[in-house]
């Protein structure tokens, strides 16, 4: 299978314009939307609106349009809907299914840089094979939470004029179904996995060489997040290290990975263009979201943020960063 | 016990004037001097010149003139002084006693974060009390290396000119003798200790909490190494955070700690000066040398440095986590 020509690294020699910064083109987003009930040693929240779906849609939004694709079950009222809507997000990707919406339920302990499992529940996430409404087809921009790698290289190809499509994937799929894996990976520009998934999809300890030999797997651009340790980005153009933001207290991480692949590829979307510069502007936007994201329990911070809160947490990170050469 | 009045947030408030660039002060370094054996994936090494002493006499003689304290055994030869002498450090303050040098063994695997102790044979070291050759009293810089706190206090007051004292420890002693580490670490400046450390020393898992609760302590300037994944400053300024730089093949850990030290501190001594945008850079060019430190084993890296090497290095790190605002 040959790589769609629309790979970072031949971006240069793409004959559309990139979108003018006033018209953002939209970012199309699928995953789980699910409801979630989560204990923190802050408290605990029962079937609140959560999923990799929800968490990428609402952080893209604050950056520019954005496209959901997932299921939904009978469960899901008109409530949770209006969540997606009050943020301008366009819900004719979302399915209805009969039976329940997907449900998770987990702990985090101690550090709390890994959560604790207590119950998957996949529901009508079991039957899920995505298939885009037309209206979505003409996406340039996409990220593919994540979900089956099967599934997600069923989506890329319904999107001939992608640009640019990142994915997201985890030990589950590693471990359970490597080829289907390194088929989708082939066919996307962007991965974005943690360290310890980078090591086990790789078999290499060291973290530079795994990403070398992941980027060779197909996607030219490799973010690692390291949890509380921030974000390395390996591209073309060499490697880059953010921070993450140090908070005071983390109410609850879930969502974090995906909030900052929101805000990432939410930024990109926006600003249509890949160079060095914007993918480091990238991966900072992308740490702003998830440091936001764990201040409080489920969305609540992703909902009420404002340009101006993101705009500040942007420039402390340059401050947490910055020395004089 | 008062704080002597050579913090750096009183820096301003000195009257002598900090020393011109082209005659950077000494920087006096404590610790000890041994003989490591090392084994590591890459191979391994027998009774090399090792210590924390060493490693940060060493890395900070590229900086500026230092002088260092340490207590050797017979079998320490010419072979091994002419190391220190070849560097230009003053070696007046190595005592010699009858008997064995301080060995260490010890072996690293899978990611290298953690070094397995093997042996560790205190020799001379046991009886080792340091007392302060006449011609060091006058130093305005030093590091007290992970020794007894008693010993670092002891070494501590004999410094009356000191305007900046830095102190190492590590579990040992923040289990075996926390009331006299909590009594040396009220007369110093900085305090550099890694994550696991700073918990055990504050019981907070939270990083930025744990720093709060140790900068009130006593050292204001608190340096959190983090590994792999690099260092978090913590000051009256606020928080600097400097990744760790991405290596291809990491031969030997040993003394990448103090290395980082060693080359905080020498630049700290030569610039004269701790404001935040010195102590930013400090920080950078610890990391710099930590990175050189262990690419090879033991300290050939370290000795077979270039000051143009240096400062390419410092300049990738520079382009590793930049980006614009």
């Amino acid at each position: 299978m040959k790589k769609p020509k629309s790979k970072i690294q031949n971006s240069k020699s793409i004959i559309s314009p990139a979108p003018s910064p006033k018209s953002p083109a939209p970012l199309l987003v699928v995953g789980a939307v699910a409801f979630d009930s989560v204990r923190t040693p802050y408290g605990e929240a029962e079937n609140i609106l959560g999923g990799a779906a929800t968490y990428l849609a609402v952080t893209a939004s604050w950056f520019g349009p954005v496209r959901v694709v997932a299921v939904i079950g009978d469960d899901l009222g008109e409530e949770h809907l209006q969540v997606f809507r009050d943020r301008g997000i366009d819900t004719s990707g979302l399915v209805r299914a009969r039976g329940k919406t997907f449900r998770w339920s987990g702990e985090y302990t101690g550090d709390m840089n890994e959560a604790r499992t207590l119950e998957t529940q996949l529901n009508v996430f079991e039957q899920f094979s995505p298939t885009l409404p037309e209206s979505y087809l003409d996406s340039e921009f996409a990220f593919l939470g994540n979900i089956d790698p099967v599934l997600q290289l069923h989506v890329r190809r319904q999107l001939p004029r992608a640009r640019l499509v990142g994915l997201d994937s985890m030990n589950y799929w590693i471990k359970r179904t490597p080829e289907e894996l390194k088929k989708t990976l082939a066919e996307v520009d962007i991965l974005v996995i943690n360290e310890t998934e980078a090591r086990m999809l790789t078999c290499i300890t060291n973290l530079k060489k795994a990403a070398e030999a992941i980027r060779k797997m197909g996607p030219g651009t490799l973010v690692i997040k390291r949890g509380e340790h921030g974000v390395t980005l390996f591209s073309e153009k060499g490697i880059f290290c953010a921070p993450a933001f140090p908070l005071d207290e983390v109410h609850d991480p879930t969502g974090a990975g995906d909030s900052f692949a929101g805000g990432f590829m939410g930024y990109l979307a926006k600003a249509g263009e890949f160079s060095d510069k914007h993918l480091r502007r990238a991966v900072v936007y992308g740490s702003v979201m998830a440091s936001f994201a764990v201040e409080e329990f489920g969305l609540s911070r992703l909902l009420r943020l404002t340009p101006k809160e993101i705009k500040t947490r942007y420039r402390e990170f340059k401050n947490l960063t910055h020395f004089d050469v």
